[in-house]
């Protein structure tokens, strides 16, 4: 059986938790969580990165940030994980549903600006399988309108977006937050963990103090203030020395794991072309980004036929997986609205099919693994 | 230089994450989770127990089961850490602090009653130091209001109530939900990571679509639901593998932690109690409860006392530690709230004084340390 992921291992991590162990600093925010962000901060130039335990926490954090109030509006792709939108309604958000592009799972720009009111705080565009949304276009829209930008950057480490200007930015530096993912099944893991990315300066002092549970512990360490004491809102955002340890062992192997993912990607690619004419469709990446070999799916023209590809391949050893159920027509949003019409998102929610992709999957799998799609489409 | 506190080692913690890593099963609710919450359940007969990434996490899951509302009321002690009120103040609670006994910084469950109203919809009894609040009045006081119970047992791993009936309760039982904490300085510790308790069954259900960030996710794997979707609010409150891994290695020496933590625990008494003439105070445990070698302090007659005390130890080599400041004088809680007078709480604040105490310390140690208080409080 061929799995559909496999985390992989660098080889460090084990020794690098042993260092932690014999320096009994295991609590949060030590030696390796500052690794961590140091490393995002200088590989990507992100303003100021703070390691979390998930990246549900990180949007929880940006969430924070922003003063997110009941009644405040907030614009989100009905394409996503739960999590992009739950943080919001855990505030009493209502939560504005936008369409994706009907080539590619990303929110469509040109949806948004309909759906701004004056009540609309943020906006929070997915970059979906690390590809990038329009961000040239959503800021300037976001800017016009007074708006936060959000990234939600789960899946795009090592990504980024090429303006018209063909400037080059990093995914998740462009916002004035951005949220990465380091669960088990992405690029780069530490089986639950995230990052939360501040890019406005504005925000970085308040960051810390949420981050430290509402206390100015930090200013209390530095001198800077005489008691230890609760002034603001806030919670346990710091993941454990041990898991930053981990994570800080997958991010010094980060160039051999994306050559490794991209070599998988560029060899299922290759391989699909020659066999699209069969009657499925291939994603179409727009030309400001590019794969950072985290997910490679296609798209099968109905509900049925993804479910019969997804049972034929499993009888042939391969498991394959799809996502997201859209929003907009879970059983949480409909409880106080009304089911709207989102076709884009409704279609990658009905037919869109992952494909196993990982450091350790071979080429050769990779063939074998098309092979039997043929097959599959073929009769 | 007598440190304030080293974090336990088992021996096993490398052991039991080697074989996380090798199982390449690294997300949460995984094998060594399900040992951890087991290993609750059934030694103290916990009715349910979910692992977090924090106690205050717990916390959280246990404001969102009781669904916590703008304009709820909630009493709770001053004399606490900042995330027993942050996290009902997170969803617009007013947080209504109580005091403590006045010879020992727990809840003073006579002050209860005078401070409920038709708004109050929880009280949070806080086990300082492990030691038991007066569980049987304070659950009697709420079940004939109609209140929920949460225990912030923080402090509180293997501790007890006995009843006026003699009959005795492991602390985290009684209430209709507790939460535990694993921060570095605790018993059993993962560094970070605390532990929500449900004693009430109505909750269990509710609280494992939350804690799955608000997704059908068990009733999906289960085959009870169709489709894996956004069923009610949520976050993401399970930590790693590595995480539950190192931690059950703790859990596994429970026994030996208690056994020497309570040796040092006991000497201090021993030798304390020889020298108490001398001008402060030795806390009295009620009779219903029990040290769990967690936390050992004294409390000096005046804030100055306690000032030069921590410095003439630390001249002498040794680390002495203090806490909290009363919640109801912090900065946040002024900001719209006046000044209230909270007597024994403001006289732990300022004077009480912890002392190291962790399994690597030895008896001589404590006798040098008492030497040197000794010394401190004759001159």
């Amino acid at each position: 059986m061929i799995p559909f992921n496999k985390p992989y291992i660098s080889g460090n991590e084990l020794k690098y938790i042993e260092d932690v162990i014999s320096s009994r600093e295991l609590a949060g925010d030590g030696k390796y969580t500052k690794k961590c962000e140091e490393f995002f901060e200088q590989r990507f130039g992100f303003k100021k990165a703070i390691l979390t335990t998930s990246c549900t926490d990180a949007l929880e954090m940006a969430v924070l940030l922003m003063d997110i109030q009941p009644g405040d509006e907030v614009i989100i792709p009905s394409f996503t994980y739960v999590s992009t939108a739950n943080v919001f309604a855990m505030h009493g958000a209502r939560i504005v549903f936008a369409d994706c592009k009907s080539h590619f799972p990303i929110l469509d720009e040109e949806s948004i600006e309909e759906l701004i009111t004056s009540k609309t705080k943020a906006i929070v565009p997915v970059h979906y399988s690390g590809v990038s949304c329009n961000m040239e276009r959503i800021m300037e829209i976001a800017l016009r309108h007074n708006i936060f930008v959000l990234e939600d950057a789960a899946m795009a480490i090592n990504c980024h977006f090429k303006s018209s200007k063909n400037e080059v930015h990093n995914l998740g530096g462009i916002g004035h937050f951005s949220a990465f993912s380091f669960h088990d099944t992405k690029n780069v893991s530490s089986g639950e963990g995230g990052l939360l990315v501040i890019n406005d300066d504005r925000f970085i002092e308040r960051a810390q103090t949420i981050r430290d549970k509402g206390t100015n512990k930090k200013s209390f360490l530095n001198g800077e203030s005489d008691k230890y004491e609760w002034v603001d809102l806030g919670s346990s955002f710091s993941p454990n020395e041990i898991t930053a340890a981990f994570l800080y062992a997958q991010l010094e192997a980060l160039d051999v794991i994306q050559e490794k993912r991209m070599e998988i990607w560029n060899e299922y690619q290759f391989q699909f072309n020659d066999i699209q004419y069969l009657g499925f469709e291939l994603p179409l990446i727009p030309s400001y980004s590019e794969s950072n070999g985290h997910v490679f799916f296609i798209i099968c023209d109905n509900k049925n036929r993804r479910e019969k590809l997804i049972q034929f391949m499993r009888k042939n050893g391969v498991k394959l997986s799809f996502h997201y159920n859209s929003l907009h027509k879970t059983k949480y949003y409909l409880k106080e609205n009304k089911l709207e019409n989102i076709p884009n998102s409704e279609k990658f929610s009905d037919c869109l099919v992952r494909f196993p992709i990982y450091p350790e999957l071979k080429k050769e799998d990779v063939r074998y693994i098309v092979s039997i799609v043929r097959e599959f489409f073929s009769n």
